[in-house]
């Protein structure tokens, strides 16, 4: 099978002009094919501010009410995907923008409220469309998706980038031989979270649990592996997990964390 | 050759929610291969004059400095484009949303200033990517294209609308049977503006050029009708000039305005 990479970018990167164009330089020189997943970062909050919208959180998620998701789907299906797939075509990457609507391409739910709490339009993925996806890849475009999505009925809805990646990487992999790299702040997953020499070249599932039992593993990246670990049992066949500004690098097991079955 | 329809909706109906809806059950409802090109509207006016940012006009037409073209970016191909995607897909229509960097469909060069006046990010567009829009076509898909396009080196470009489904109409006549309709806030072109009775049902070039020596034509649907003139000696079949509302009626020649050669 082909490979394929499916590389998800966060805020670090994406607010940050100088780092974005040095990441997209990297990512338009990757040979074959590949897709872009895009979260936010920090301009959707912005535009509210300017707006006098008030932001709501609960558990540190925005949520997602009816005047926020027009920002978002402003930000993030508008001006976020559509400068990254500018910046693409001037490095002569083809590549071409989606969101979850376009193409049919992510069909989602509305997540239902639980304990009194309303996440408002936040939507948790069902389907990847994976025929018209592979149909662009094969057509030799780059894919860039932004985190919107909908639910066949009308309406978008925000949903997380990490959530995106997975759930396209695993649809994918009944066709491809996948590869699922998340960009981070860190270099990888640290033994020392304060020492970034301390990178784990690689995590297999016996390597997880004796680290996990050893409480050698930072909270936070718990629910993180564990979701790389699921997507490695549905068929993909690397998550690796380091940073973005090291593509090349991460892409030929030099740098960052790489978890795999052996 | 196949039929294509090629469909401009401006203003009128994309700030009227009722009206879009009920534009786009009948947009979805055309058999066949049918392209949506859509205007701005005033909601990225509103969203200018709520984030403070002064708006500047030149002979009536907005100048895209680097602000509104944020704007106009964050508008319509994200929150514009992606509703209407959203709508289509309910509605069983499958469809995409596009603007010009997308899959390189349309390549423009930022207009050039005259005597003193910077019109700033605005597109003079250069060509259309007929092989990606006619595969997206073949694999089923409508096409909906937002007035953003880009020039190949990493600038995004505001531009009109009127053009863009010009060109893509001119160009997309080599493969297909193309009629094109621009929808409008009249009935079609009226013999006396101020009576909507008055619609000329069709007109070829010599009644226009009856028309235009007797001062029958309005003095603003002139340019617009020498345009549809071009598009048609360039190979278009039909434009239709009318109320979008009235789309059926507009296909089947009940209503309207046609140019055609004969």
């Amino acid at each position: 099978m082909e490979d394929l990479y499916v590389i998800k970018i966060g805020g670090n990167i994406i607010d940050d002009e100088i780092l974005l164009n040095g990441f997209l330089r990297k990512f338009a020189a990757i040979p074959g094919k590949k897709i872009l997943v895009h979260g936010g970062g920090k301009l959707a909050t912005r535009m509210a501010e300017k707006m006098g919208i008030p932001q709501q959180l609960v558990d540190g998620r925005r949520v997602t009410d009816a005047e926020t998701l027009k920002i978002v789907t402003m930000v993030y299906a508008g001006y976020i995907n559509k400068n990254i797939v500018a910046c693409l075509q001037s490095l002569h990457c083809n590549a071409t923008g989606i969101c979850g609507a376009d193409g049919n391409s992510i069909l989602a739910h509305k997540r239902a409220g639980s304990g009194g709490t309303d996440y408002g339009f936040a939507g948790d993925i069902d389907s990847v469309n994976t025929e018209w996806i592979g149909s662009l890849l094969h057509q030799g475009l780059a894919v860039v998706t932004a985190p919107i999505t909908h639910d066949g009925k009308n309406q978008l809805l925000n949903t997380n980038a990490d959530s995106i990646a997975q759930e396209i990487a695993k649809a994918m992999s009944k066709s491809f031989h996948v590869q699922l790299i998340y960009s981070f702040e860190k270099a990888g997953v640290l033994l020392d979270v304060n020492d970034e020499s301390t990178v784990i070249h690689s995590i297999n599932p016996s390597y997880y649990q004796q680290l996990k039992a050893a409480e050698k593993i930072f909270a936070g990246m718990i629910p993180k592996l564990d979701n790389a670990f699921t997507a490695i049992s549905q068929g993909v066949k690397k998550v690796i997990i380091g940073k973005g500004e090291d593509l090349a690098n991460l892409l030929n097991g030099k740098s960052g964390t790489t978890i795999c079955h052996e």
